[in-house]
């Protein structure tokens, strides 16, 4: 089940057994952020952009009945993520199809999704972009692939009206994904930060829209903060992974 | 120097008394935030715009030597705020003028000012907004005479290039806000939201842009909380309101 140099690793707070690799990919605490931040419909369609070896819907599948279908582009981590679907049990819930997200709609009816979770590369690809040698790691991080307004206007044929897409991204990002939402008809309705610690500026933003959403009524999450003065997670945190 | 209703109250964290009316206008804690908000400029040219009864400039005035026009509508506001002025002996400073801010460049060379603070009314002007029967609150708080929009145009024409502007307002009208600065050809450059207590949404959100600036480079500073769990503000909380 394992190739060279993978390994199992656990989120134990959801129970989910997830095939990583350090010389491909492994997930980061953003995945387990975004799992944990939307407001989960109990069943019908969820589709997870960007999926890497598949964390987000892995951890998202114990909160909801709802089908999952993961789109990843690269064949090594959508190869991985299918794994760890198997490892778990998770065939009749989730579905990782290997695939670029401009080609969405041949496995995603058009507005048929009630939400839409996505962890994209967070850095823009710049004739001066300082990326990592290794292409797996660099396309996960950079947006070689797709861009930003992409992944948003994916998300906005895929959702159904007042389907819901929620992403986990950077804050010098923040004004262009409000720009990339309002140039696709999705109405962001809350953003909550994250801060490493009391007294720092954060460092990850998750934020949720409505398709074709009023524009009003947008509110600002109460603050998440990731560690204490020791760098010990805080108890929030703490949840996410480990449970309670 | 006090007209019937009025009081003399203080800030003691700037050593400033200042001229209230329950009846007409009182400070909030919110022009305490703002006068604590941005980086000041040591000398040069600030505008308060929607000025009230003074007290941002009055407090700003504490932190820079830079000149401060005062720009209020309301007449018994900006008479208040001409009798703070002398009051405090800043009359070599600061300078109140009764005026609509649509006449802003009347006072106020266009392209001429390093920082413009404002502490706008919060409320959009609706059919069904429910306003205070007093019309100096009603003003006050809802955009009866002026609009978010408007603000910002103003702020705009009267900013050199690379000026800043600083706000205080409600993050419910924080998209209205980013769209105003966008049109205005401000850049936002940092948001610091602020939020009752740990625990709760923010309410309140200081925001700076800068004119014709980059637009890159958005940093979510920090987060302000104001009360601790038994209602006593917290330590930042309190040296601006009563000093260190």
């Amino acid at each position: 089940m394992l190739l060279p140099g993978e390994r199992i690793d656990q989120l134990f707070a959801d129970d989910i057994q997830i095939i990583q690799s350090k010389e491909v990919f492994s997930f980061s605490i953003d995945a387990v952020l975004l799992a944990n931040f939307p407001a989960f419909p109990k069943t019908g369609t969820i589709v997870d952009l960007c999926a890497g070896n598949g964390a987000v819907g892995l951890f998202a599948s114990r909160k909801t009945k709802a089908k999952i279908t993961q789109i990843e582009l690269q064949e090594r981590l959508a190869d991985m993520g299918k794994r760890s679907i198997k490892l778990n049990q998770l065939d009749e819930q989730i579905k990782m199809v290997e695939l670029d997200l401009k080609k969405a709609t041949t496995v995603v009816k058009p507005d048929s999704a009630d939400l839409v979770l996505c962890n994209p590369p967070y850095f823009k690809e710049l004739p001066t972009s300082q990326k990592n040698p290794n292409p797996h790691l660099a396309i996960a991080r950079h947006e070689i692939h797709t861009t930003l307004s992409e992944v948003i206007e994916v998300s906005a044929k895929l959702l159904k009206t007042n389907g819901r897409l929620a992403m986990v991204h950077r804050p010098d990002r923040f004004l262009d994904i409000l720009q990339a939402m309002e140039s696709a008809n999705i109405a962001p309705k809350k953003v909550r930060f994250v801060y490493p610690k009391v007294g720092k500026e954060a460092n990850t933003l998750l934020i949720e829209g409505i398709k074709q959403g009023k524009k009003d009524g947008f509110r600002v999450l109460p603050p998440l903060f990731t560690y204490d003065e020791q760098n010990n997670y805080l108890p929030e945190m703490k949840a996410m992974l480990y449970g309670n």
